[in-house]
């Protein structure tokens, strides 16, 4: 598969862009990183994601995919180098899928929440986070990785929380995620942020601080 | 696979509870309907989707399945009977999971907001709705179904849009959907709701108007 191009359409600082990154990574292949302007949209990002005009988009021999766990699956399922990234059994592949919706049509807009809120608001978007946060962390329970002992699809889908929730934190000068509260929630993003792949893909917290103060 | 076990705890107007019955009766497994009543839930629900509290939930030999596309997705790698629910490629699968979450996360909810909108803002949400269901209207060109010439995810996903779209426009008085304007999607619905599965599985138009004008 040496002569096939690949070219992911993406932001350093979208953790949904990220999200494709690791996947590729994890499977060893080779891509053309495409920087894009979200301010400014390219042509190539309006033609080939006509209908969200957002990143990632891959591009598989001219072919695109859109929206990051699609194309998390698309990838798992396209290149069978490396490790597997969803489960083989169909109920395991399900749960794998139902966490990562949860990621991200809970987890998400609530921790969005907690940066965008005014002051009024701000408390009860701390609890709905907390709340989701909770959730997880039992979920984590007796694991590694919401994988099992290897990175899979929920840990790729929850990069926003290893990385993004603590820069959130930063900004609004909060802390949600403690040892405490969350002791396994805690190992989850120390062993997440420590995984060679996850490491060269992911921006330092500081360039991410740096970049979203500067928004 | 005789001696197995198929539950589904739902209810019969939900549109994502029969998602899980089409996609059941697709495949030919017999199961229990156990209806839910979602104003004093049940201790099985409670205990079998603990996350959301909703239905439906698929229960394989107690094994609990939740959210409808995922236990599409779970019904179709599970069980080879029948015809494939998701296509064999993996890329017209990725494009089937883009569709089906485009309904999900962009139609429903723009549809719902027209029924559950006050006078003034329901023109803003019209143009909304009609913008989503522009793009859907594009997608069907040349195709008898989202799935080709057979019936599948995103047709499943889509049955929001075949009937109970038609009830939301009687609710409020409105026709969003004309053949004049959706010549395609018009198509579409009659040839969807003329196929014996899902005309065995959906409940009629009347039913459902009665069903939410009595709430």
């Amino acid at each position: 598969m040496g002569d096939q191009e690949v070219k992911l359409l993406g932001l350093w600082a979208s953790p949904f862009s990220k999200r494709a990154e690791i996947a590729l990574k994890m499977k060893g292949i080779s891509y053309e990183f495409v920087a894009q302007d979200l301010s400014n949209k390219s042509p190539e990002l309006l033609k080939y994601n006509p209908v969200h005009k957002k990143v990632p988009v891959l591009l598989h021999n001219g072919k695109p995919i859109c929206e990051s766990v699609v194309i998390i699956e698309y990838i798992d399922e396209t290149w069978k180098s490396g490790p597997s990234i969803l489960p083989e059994d169909p109920y395991a592949r399900s749960l794998a899928r139902f966490w990562a919706k949860f990621i991200d049509d809970k987890c998400l807009p609530a921790i969005w929440k907690v940066r965008k809120s005014e002051e009024g608001e701000r408390e009860k978007a701390i609890e709905e986070a907390t709340e989701h946060l909770v959730t997880l962390e039992t979920e984590l329970k007796g694991k590694k990785f919401f994988g099992g002992d290897e990175i899979g699809l929920v840990d790729i889908t929850a990069n926003f929380i290893a990385l993004w929730l603590v820069v959130v934190q930063e900004l609004v000068g909060i802390k949600l995620v403690t040892r405490e509260k969350f002791p396994r929630l805690c190992e989850w993003i120390d062993d997440y942020l420590n995984n060679s792949v996850i490491k060269e893909t992911l921006p330092t917290q500081e360039e991410l601080v740096n970049r979203f103060r500067a928004k």
